[in-house]
């Protein structure tokens, strides 16, 4: 099997095994995610035998270097959206595979050690929280949230399924860990770009200058009351459709005021929704349930759009008579990559040939986590087709190569 | 069993049977219709025993008067919304059922036949049309609509139901009926306001000049594209919640100009939602079903609020990069009520000392099916709380009986 069959073969094995009828599913710590693990775990093994999984059931395969006190850790999540798209996170796991097999096929021996990770529970779609798996790889998971996190599906507990796939709930709260973070001198998240830039620039390779922050209510509601539609007047209603949708509708003038402004922000009303037993066209609607993703690289940009979101509803509670209830809030920090890194890898795409993009990362990523642990951190964008978390996403094999050709020649030029 | 007594009982009795856990379920040709026609034809009994069931199964109640040629008739629906409220169309159905048995008690003959009649099929959430049961009643059904028209929660024919009910399809679609329109002096149909007016202004007795004519929506869909919420910018987004809720608060904005001109008019988007399978809060949505329910007594109005909504649509499908569409439209006519019976009732109503208000109907109703059929209608209104379609609805037996009153005086001098 030549380099592009192999590569194939792995995509088209774990999405035949995940197959989510449409797109994946590869449910944080569930069927998905296991089966991912495994597999990969069984083809690192042709590479070394050097293989880990740590409490949070992340796996840390190691290749050893020249320096065995230096480790350049490559990796990304193996989970998915429900009905996701096969790609995300995964190409960057077989992008270090891949890696490790050709200095494994050729005998290489790179400066450093090169260890590959696969990350548990990125997708926070299954347990209403980010970065779980490198939380727990870099001993920095709030112990309290085991029992608290509820799985989306199966509504039981984060404890439950990690000691349930066998990994260590004990260790996690224990704060117990596999690798040393000061022995990692650079962590490498090679994974699609998600967005349109690169392909509508026609770049194979996005070099990530930072990640945004977020803030999010995943559950939040307004409440009005059901009253007909023919008999109750203006002045008496208390739609809450009308409401959340004046909500939306402010926040997306908001948002594009502040684009204007050269601001970094995205506002996304993701869920809404009134309810199947009550809703009818001949009623006002008493209720709907909604969400709010809040994201941007700047953490006085995400505090000044609270506070416009505030203000807003109390507007609109005011006017509309019904009441918002946002629920509880979840988010992250945005984080910066290393300069050192952006350049080191603007400089081999450069030799290469391969057209980069210098970019911010408008989706979260594990690499923040990383970042924000004080290890220098760099994300590579590989160009793809169709967005993602959605059964459509795609990315051409060609420029999969094009962004291992960069990180293989930075690897052995570090 | 005194008078307060047994309407409470009627109330209950029925309440009870047909209790929807929350409010009341009496599906269009289901069990909660079927088991109230029933029990209420078995009370009829009592003072009359000329009772006929029409193809369409609505039953008309007779009482020989002494001029046996012409016949007032009084009814209303049977039918409720889905954990509708109890009161609805029921009040003016057992306010009827009261007037009989007060004639039977009293051996009172009035001028001319009474009728009490039970609608069918009022409540179009059970099949997507407005005014099944009086239109069979009248022989003005369209008949390709019995085959068409689907229960929403059934999933079968108007048809199947109908005969499973044991009525008659096939005269239905030949326009048998079981009245003569021309021996109908005037239809008279008592009904809950359902809206807050009599209750704010403290009136027990609204007399409806005219109701409402709609067009709707049932069935509408925004359809957009799911993609990350962090990582695609504005321009690219295709956010049908974005979409939808823009043309939420556009109508909305139109109404309340409309009302400043003193138009008639309601909008209402009753249903709102996104795709429970595929919706996230990490992505925009691909996907809105919604409905619309637009209401005028002015033809003009409507025509020009639909212009205004198509107008809309386009704006926002260009600014949002969506489509709309709309699916099958209903709606009905507005309909006038009569001069005549508006005078008769007013002067009852003063004479009797019960403060009466000239009202609109804000809803729309049977009576506006007997009135577009040239038959000479009525409406009376009953003070009631917390509007309806809802488990809160409810109903003074003390302002019912402030308008049976009335009716009974109207009669007795007709």
């Amino acid at each position: 099997m030549n380099n592009t069959n192999y590569i194939k073969y792995l995509f088209d094995y774990i999405k035949n095994m995940t197959f989510g009828n449409p797109g994946v599913i590869r449910e944080t710590y569930g069927r998905g995610e296991n089966l991912t693990h495994k597999f990969l775990i069984k083809e690192l093994h042709k590479s070394t035998k050097d293989i880990v999984i740590d409490h949070g059931g992340n796996f840390i395969a190691s290749y050893r270097g020249a320096n065995v006190d230096k480790t350049i850790l490559i990796g990304s999540h193996l989970d998915s959206q429900k009905h996701g798209g096969n790609f995300d996170g995964l190409a960057g796991v077989i992008m270090g595979i891949c890696l490790l097999k050709k200095f494994k096929e050729t005998n290489f021996i790179p400066k450093y050690n090169i260890a590959v990770m696969g990350i548990r529970g990125e997708e926070s779609c299954w347990f209403p929280y980010s970065y779980i798996g490198s939380k727990m790889a870099l001993g920095c998971f709030d112990e309290k949230l085991l029992k608290d996190l509820i799985r989306s599906d199966t509504g039981k507990s984060l404890q439950f399924h990690l000691d349930k796939c066998g990994f260590d709930s004990k260790g996690v709260s224990l704060k117990k860990t596999k690798i040393n973070p000061k022995k990692i001198i650079a962590f490498i998240e090679p994974h699609i770009e998600q967005g349109p830039i690169l392909e509508k620039n026609k770049i194979s390779l996005g070099i990530v200058t930072g990640i945004r922050g977020s803030f999010r209510f995943r559950n939040a509601q307004c409440v009005g009351k059901y009253l007909h539609s023919g008999a109750t007047p203006i002045d008496y209603r208390k739609d809450s459709v009308l409401a959340t949708s004046m909500l939306v509708s402010e926040m997306n003038e908001f948002w594009k005021k502040e684009l204007k402004n050269n601001k970094d922000l995205t506002v996304t009303f993701g869920e809404f929704f009134t309810d199947k037993e009550e809703h009818s066209f001949a009623k006002s609607s008493g209720l709907v349930t909604f969400c709010l993703d809040v994201r941007s690289n700047s953490k006085i940009m995400l505090k000044k759009t609270k506070n416009i979101l505030l203000r807003n509803i109390k507007i609109i509670e005011r006017k509309t008579k019904t009441k918002f209830n946002l629920g509880k809030e979840t988010g992250s920090d945005p984080a910066m990559m290393s300069k050192k890194l952006i350049t080191k890898f603007q400089f081999s795409a450069k030799k290469n040939q391969i057209k980069s993009l210098v970019m911010a990362s408008g989706a979260g990523h594990d690499a923040s986590v990383f970042a924000n642990n004080n290890i220098p951190s760099i994300m590579l964008f590989i160009r793809n087709q169709h967005g993602s978390h959605n059964p459509m996403e795609n990315m051409h094999i060609n420029h999969f190569k094009d962004v291992f050709k960069v990180l293989e020649d930075s690897i052995k030029n570090f």
